[in-house]
């Protein structure tokens, strides 16, 4: 027999929910599980909105199940841990993101790389090791195993971070493992919005040449001048695109609507890289001379493991990276998706979950 | 001014060539040029048929230019070597591939990867450094650059030996490069044709476990008795599929049809590799999310460079690799393309220049 998401587990909490494909969000009461051994419990003060939230809330993969409460860019303050737990003390400030369990046994989390494991359970709308479901940071409360557990560091602000957990580490990770990070290399970034800008920031923190290529003239003077890319490519420009064939090492692709990847494969130079980290619903076209022609390679990243999201999160503070950031209030969250839809955004919204979520409790 | 192609140099020669997109091949006079100083000449024995040459013909591709004498699989005798050649001598076995030149200056060039220089010469349907075409091994006399001459060992036999050149090289060098030729490691081979026939024996020479995907169930007996492969799996055989997921760590896809990656990105493990060395004129789907969940890579790879061609054709001598061949004779040639269109053919068509062509001259 299941129980009502509200008497599932002893901990009351709430958050917002969609409840169905319309993907509209209301106020939800459910439950969390008590803190556990290995257990850190936090309040939550601000959770990102990230694109696949709004893929996720209408079912747009196939693989939602209602109520659904999104949100895996999750951060706030320690309020309880468990006897085992080593590194978190009460009142650390601290961020979960995609995940928040996986076997722990397999050759993919032995290598610290959890996000890769076949047994991953995602922060939301996955079934955590007890049988229940997960719910994400669209919530007043949270509770994670200290291994999913990221500690922000001083001076990286939790609201402008927060994106980071999920934002950040995709683009850092496939950054740092195919040796694009690096003086003397020159990285391609697609599309400008949540991914795309904190994909500027790192790679040209880690000592790369960035050229952002994107559809839209009109980001440039952010691109070169906000952001700190070398170059920027508008990918309609003909000309533009044909002066830069072969220059590029790798490029990093964001863009989560079907595009085509032909002209991507132009703008690399033999054995370069193209890196998927959007997804696309729809398969793309791939054709295969041009890959055949200069060993080059399409690959998917799909976030990064623990041990990585942390550096990723020292790196950033270290370097002031943050995401672009509009705070937005727990009940602007409906406007704020169909905004995201539209693209109006810059870069990233971020809900204001610790001084807003408690005035919406009906 | 343009010349014929039999007054474009000193050297007649003759072969057998395509007029149209018909493909129809047909006895042609041209020439060849003189033995330059770092030149080698030989006398043409055993030419294999790839299935490029039959898509070349039919300008499939789109590149191709009349009159077009294929063929890139092309062993011979050594008749004449210039001033400057240091490692060849007359009466050496003798073969050359698909490329006859390069830059010899770019990054590629540099690192013995002619095959991706962006001044690669081919064999044939190119344009060499002194402007005139390239015409290939259907042909009574060939001449290259010794670069670009292989080696044949005593104990390798030139008609069995011959498709290596292209089919050999293409199979071993994505192999070598991507760490799959190894013991330990578990290759899946897609497609039992000329490519694919050679994948299992270097694959297993080198130590790995094979795998061979098929769509025909009849190849099973083959793949396992003749060739030696370890495994065989029907790709349409839903269950056998499913009990392998996630079980390669590579695969070599010489499928040169359109064809549907998905299934085969199941059967890779996280972080697996499907290289691509069939090339298919049409673009494949590409789904992104099995790419993005388990790092994979989909990844082009084609020919080699010739230092690793001669180390391709040294490792074949010492474990008795040769391809599987029907020697037929020179007139032969329109049939056996016609054949080859309908993959009536184990493995690999291989013309007997030595003893044909000359028959065959009006």
């Amino acid at each position: 027999m299941t129980r009502a998401p509200e008497e599932e587990h002893p901990v009351s909490a709430f958050g917002w929910a969609a409840r169905d494909s319309s993907g509209h969000l209301s106020p939800f009461n459910f439950s969390r599980r008590a803190t556990g051994d290995e257990d850190v419990r936090f309040k939550v003060l601000y959770c990102g909105i990230c694109h696949s939230d709004l893929h996720c809330i209408k079912n747009d993969w196939g693989f939602t199940f209602y109520p659904l409460v999104p949100g895996h860019e999750i951060v706030g303050q320690v309020t309880e841990v468990g006897s085992k737990v080593k590194n978190v003390k009460m009142g650390d400030k601290v961020g979960v993101g995609c995940m928040v369990g996986a076997c722990h046994s397999c050759e993919s989390c032995h290598n610290d790389l959890e996000n890769y494991c076949p047994g991953l359970i995602y922060t939301y709308c996955s079934t955590y090791h007890d049988g229940t479901r997960t719910y994400g940071g669209y919530s007043d409360t949270m509770v994670a195993n200290e291994r999913y557990i990221v500690q922000f560091p001083d001076n990286m602000p939790l609201d402008a971070g927060a994106p980071l957990l999920c934002a950040g580490i995709t683009v850092y990770s496939p950054l740092k493992y195919f040796g694009l990070g690096e003086p003397g290399k020159h990285v391609g970034v697609v599309g400008l919005g949540g991914l795309g800008h904190v994909a500027v920031k790192f790679a040209k923190a880690l000592g790369a040449k960035v050229t952002v290529i994107s559809t839209s003239p009109n980001k440039k003077s952010e691109a070169l001048d906000s952001l700190g890319a070398d170059s920027f490519l508008v990918s309609q420009d003909h000309d533009q695109m044909q002066a830069a064939i072969g220059t590029l090492d790798g490029i990093i692709d964001t863009v989560s609507a079907v595009h085509s990847m032909l002209p991507l494969f132009g703008l690399l130079k033999s054995h370069g890289k193209l890196i998927m980290v959007g997804a696309p619903d729809k398969p793309l076209e791939l054709p295969i001379f041009p890959l055949i022609m200069g060993r080059k390679t399409v690959v998917g990243s799909g976030i990064g493991g623990m041990k990585e999201t942390q550096e990723m999160i020292d790196f950033a503070a270290k370097h002031n990276i943050t995401a672009d950031i509009e705070v937005v209030p727990m009940d602007y969250v409906n406007t704020a998706m169909e905004r995201l839809k539209n693209n109006d955004v810059r870069y990233r919204f971020v809900i204001d979950i610790g001084n807003t979520i408690a005035a919406t409790k009906p």
